[in-house]
């Protein structure tokens, strides 16, 4: 039986001895990488933070005091020492959370995996215990790349302003977001470290004072911080320390005691005090430690001893698609250049940044700035291309709309990993954009079906030089080409009813829910339902020949891989009446709730995004409205009104009923 | 003729000898406050910035060099010097605008008047210099309030990290956002200030050495260059050199040689470097230097001699009773705190910080660290309410959804100014919060009609401890009461069809429309028309028995202050295409543009919000749906259905027509 196993709680980790905490250190260490082999998850971060872990729940009392994790993919170990050692299911439907879960435990604070949000949260707890007069403590723990964040400064600014209440700030610094962190502030950090080879003296003391069990901890207590006092006096502290915050480091993150001597001192301080870390990524793990790109950031199933893949990857995925079209266009044209927010090979912007090192600016973790920075480079001549995952750039919401939209700046925002992600839970999957984006002036959406469309609309979006455009892709692999049958105004014709079919069923599909679309049209046919199937390329604005095209079906269905409200099918039915064109219509999405994480393809299913219930949906609703199935009509297209919508109704019906939907209809 | 009106560019500024820059300045200042007084407008910012502006375009050639002011309501003394000195109609339809605006010169570059924007365009400017090979220069003109915010330090971050990139940053510090400044960075830029006594020094040898004119100007600047190379090593220079920026200060920034000299060393240095400037608001104006809460940031029309508002303020404003309930429900409800982004008094939360100094939270100009702070406070057991303007709720979107939300925080925010806004021009309108929380899932927005029901619904805000909620109103004086004549589920009925009238139209009113609403009633009950007016109150989630409430008349429409995509009228639509309820729908709100500055009612008229163009329109559809008009009908209602709406139609029209629209039908 290892240490880890009879750890159910902090209670026991602190009733261990500390000349066995590197025991546990290694057997912790041991377990995430078996585990985490066999499920995929974060590797490389939560091997960088075992020892400081369990100092900090040596030094704290969660739940009473408040341990809080900034982009909680390095909670594994927070977990396994807070009573949850089953990762068998980690990041699997009904498993283990791969961050911080409330419902999984009380020592869980966030779940919000958006990163620089801690400090904040931090203070509000700490002003919370203020107001109350509560003595217990909070501590966050953030990385040197979420500081770059504006939220983390906001913080800061918030926290040093505060001499009297108590917030211990742990910067875990690892040199790296996910790239080596970049700007003023890493080159800051740098200076601090260069102290460190004082801490190594410290370490090696330590060791040497350890080779006498019985009188070694407290001897080297004490000579630590009394040499501690010493360093203090001279290790530059900068910053911080002008910010009004007490700085204490920098800190060897994988020495237990040493953190710990930190943490209780940072604890006896009673004000807003910042200690410093040093851990290393991969930790432990030669794979990962001798990885430069990062890899080991987040794995899926691997090999435990090479650190290689187990299951190769498929077909290509968007993201390289995307990537490798960046630096055709690189190469014709000197005008393009890329943004990254501190995910450069994420987003596919390797290749690129290696043909152009100088076309492309990674801003750190840092959307808003990637938006308006973007803003101003337009403005100075060039076309950014800014590549973020789609849920981050509600970071940059107001950026987008204010600064790229209202100066008419011609930026692309590249959204990777749109719609839903699934296993990183509610706050990674993509499903805000097109509904929030639609408010955006002058602002236009592509939504790719398929890797050629990816190219092609990319390009067409680097031709507008007077709006933001964006294109919006998901994280799976791309699937095959889907070819267009016909063209309507903008719009791509996927699928026209087949001979004796008649047109019943105008189905908008949108990105890469063209192939779904497809088989609901399959499915509907078998029942001798006409179906065509559109692809409106550009969602927003509503193609100006889709109004038409839908007075000629008896009913309209959109289909998109997007929070249900507001989105395409609702900018579509307004669309609709705004053009006086009177067509039923049903819009499927995503419904507007923060989705467990599960399988992409177990979540879709779960909420009714598969061909089956689509078409089951479709199938019952054209049941319901009766008449001759397939009459072809014409209806008279009106102005659009700019501030009100009027369509037209032929009749009022006086008695409506519900349609009764059935799944077995298909 | 004043000097002034000689200036007709920065080339005739240029052309000016330095001795008689302190005349323009004056000269400068009179205007200002002669044509403020007049028009209302931003005052005191702007007499701050007079010789700084003055100096800038001296040593700077705008428009190749970039000139750039964040929240550019201190930009009045720029646009005097570039060509722009009528200010009969500032902020009027059709005149000069409040801020930056690139329609009205080839000088202006931002124009969103959101804080802390202008560090992230000046670096995406001097990126595109970097890239394009071009010498030009960047300026960024930022007050101290603005570098609160995390966009700057963002920016900062990246702006810093390029030895060899040339950027200018002036720090116009004046000690105060709207607000005194506060937080860590302030306690920072106040040990900075600490050295001004050097500066005053430097100011009295320039006026001694002035006192000699022929040879005074040259000694000076000598004698002043010297002095700043020793000064320089003196001077705590803290955490902008610590991050790598080249700083120098503190200057006089009233003092328009000094700042010259600081600005051309500045230009010189060809790498990042930060100009502290230290300037007074109001500076020059008696009644704004002597008033310490800061009202003359903007005022109305005021008498120029007392700077006593002309017109007194008509009835109470919304403002006003929200502040005033706000001291009540703190007297009951120990729990509840409040937060402000830098804007205390405009939000109305003097009273409740006087009353209860230790439970308000002034977070600097930091919407992002008001929304996530506040989600640790609800955390740790109180209730915030988080006031702030509309439009700046924008920047806390993802904070919003991903904080507060998920978390289900029992946070309320309470956004002033929603709606039209006006004279502040595009990015002041609050167009944006009714469609972007829309997505937010458990999240609650209340739209009161008048005091009454603000005060109402904000303490059912404050009972909800499971979930955000929202009450928006408007900039205008609130209206007389607008009582209930009935309750239908959570909706209050305030107008039903008369004696003889029939169930024509369900008028859905939002918020401060309601009295709008009640107007369009009454013109349609003059055509014979009967209109139920149904105040939803909460107008997210829609009330469970609208769709009922919608099925017993001949058409609904919406009417909301909110932008027409995916706002309260896409939701009904959907509300009621979900419930299985087919009543035709019309939707009025803000045509999705940018909205050019104007009077709110003006606004209101150009986009038709109007009581007579709503019934014009009303009238025209209903008119174009025919049959007997007022038949009570019964609709059976469906179940709701998560993912896809269904709703039954009892027949398809075969023919739709366009709805003729005519204004003079009422």
């Amino acid at each position: 039986m290892s240490m880890l196993e009879n750890i159910k709680s902090p209670r026991d980790l602190k009733a261990l001895p500390e000349g066995r905490l590197d025991e546990l250190a290694a057997d912790i260490r041991q377990f995430l990488v078996q585990a985490v082999a066999r499920t995929g998850g974060h590797l490389g971060p939560n091997l960088g933070v075992v020892e400081l872990t369990i100092a900090l729940h040596r030094v704290f009392d969660s739940p009473a005091d408040r341990i809080l994790w900034d982009t909680g993919h390095q909670s594994y170990v927070h977990k396994l020492l807070t009573g949850r050692q089953d990762f068998s299911k980690l990041r699997s439907k009904g498993g283990l959370s791969g961050y911080p879960c409330r419902a999984e435990s009380e020592h869980d604070v966030i779940e919000n995996s958006h990163a620089s949000t801690v400090l904040a949260w931090a203070d509000g707890l700490a002003k919370a215990n203020q107001v109350k007069g509560s003595d217990d403590h909070v501590v966050a723990v953030i990385g040197d790349g979420a500081l770059t964040g504006g939220m983390a400064w906001e913080a800061l600014n918030n926290i040093a302003a505060a001499k009297d209440r108590p917030l211990i700030i742990v910067v875990n610094d690892n040199e790296r977001s996910y790239a080596p962190t970049i700007g003023g502030l890493a080159n800051h950090l740098t200076t601090l470290r260069t102290t460190d080879g004082y801490e190594r003296f410290l370490s090696w003391g330590k060791n040497v004072l350890q080779q006498t069990p019985v009188i070694g901890q407290p001897l080297y207590e004490s000579l630590h911080g009394a040499k501690k006092g010493f360093k203090d006096s001279f290790a530059p502290q900068g910053m911080f320390e002008d910010l009004g915050l007490k700085y204490v480091g920098p800190i060897d993150g994988h020495d237990t005691a040493a953190v710990e001597s930190a943490l209780r001192r940072a604890k006896r301080f009673h004000g807003p005090v910042l200690v410093h870390c040093l851990t290393e990524k991969g930790r432990g793990y030669p794979a990962a430690e001798q990885d430069e790109a990062d890899r080991f950031h987040t794995v899926g199933a691997i090999n435990p001893l090479t650190g290689r893949p187990i299951t190769p990857a498929g077909g290509p995925s968007w993201t390289s698609v995307f990537g490798k079209e960046m630096v055709r266009i690189g190469a014709e044209r000197p005008d393009v250049i890329a943004i990254t927010a501190a995910m450069l090979q994420p987003v596919g912007l390797e290749a690129f940044a290696k043909a152009y090192p100088h076309r492309v600016f990674d801003v750190g973790i840092a959307e808003q700035h990637a938006a308006t920075s973007a803003a101003g480079l337009a403005t100075g001549g060039l076309h950014p291309v800014v590549a973020i995952y789609a849920t981050f750039l509600n970071r940059a919401f107001d950026q987008v709309l204010m600064d790229v939209a209202l100066h008419k700046c011609g930026v692309t925002f590249v959204l990777d990993r749109a719609g839903v992600t699934g296993v990183d839970g509610a706050s990674h999957n993509g499903m805000w954009d097109m509904s929030i984006l639609q408010v955006v002036p002058g602002l236009r959406i592509a939504a790719p079906r398929d890797a050629d469309q990816l190219r092609a609309q990319l390009r067409e979006a680097l031709d507008v030089d007077d709006a933001p455009t964006v294109i919006r892709f998901p994280k799976e692999t791309v699937g095959d080409p889907l070819p267009a049958v016909g063209r309507v105004g903008g719009m791509d014709v996927l699928h026209e009813p087949g001979d004796g079919e008649d047109r019943d069923v105008l189905l908008v599909a949108v990105g890469a829910l063209g192939a779904t679309c497809l088989s609901v049209a399959e499915l509907l046919a078998g029942r001798g339902i006409g179906v065509t199937v559109v692809d409106p390329r550009w969602v927003k604005p509503v193609d100006d020949a889709l109004p038409e095209l839908a007075a000629r079906h008896r009913m309209v269905a959109v289909v998109e891989d997007n929070g249900r409200a507001g989105g395409v099918g609702s900018a579509v039915a307004q669309a609709l009446r705004d053009a006086g064109v009177d067509v039923p219509l049903r819009d499927f999405g995503i419904p507007q709730q923060f989705l467990a994480h599960a399988k992409r393809a177990e979540v879709l299913a779960d909420i009714g995004l598969t061909p089956a219930e689509i078409a089951g949906r479709i199938g019952a609703a054209l049941t319901r409205l009766g008449g001759a199935p397939g009459t072809p009509r014409t209806v008279a297209v009106g102005e659009r009104a700019d501030t009100a919508g009027d369509r037209p109704r032929a009749a009022v019906p006086h008695h409506a009923h519900k349609e009764q939907v059935s799944d077995d209809i298909v």
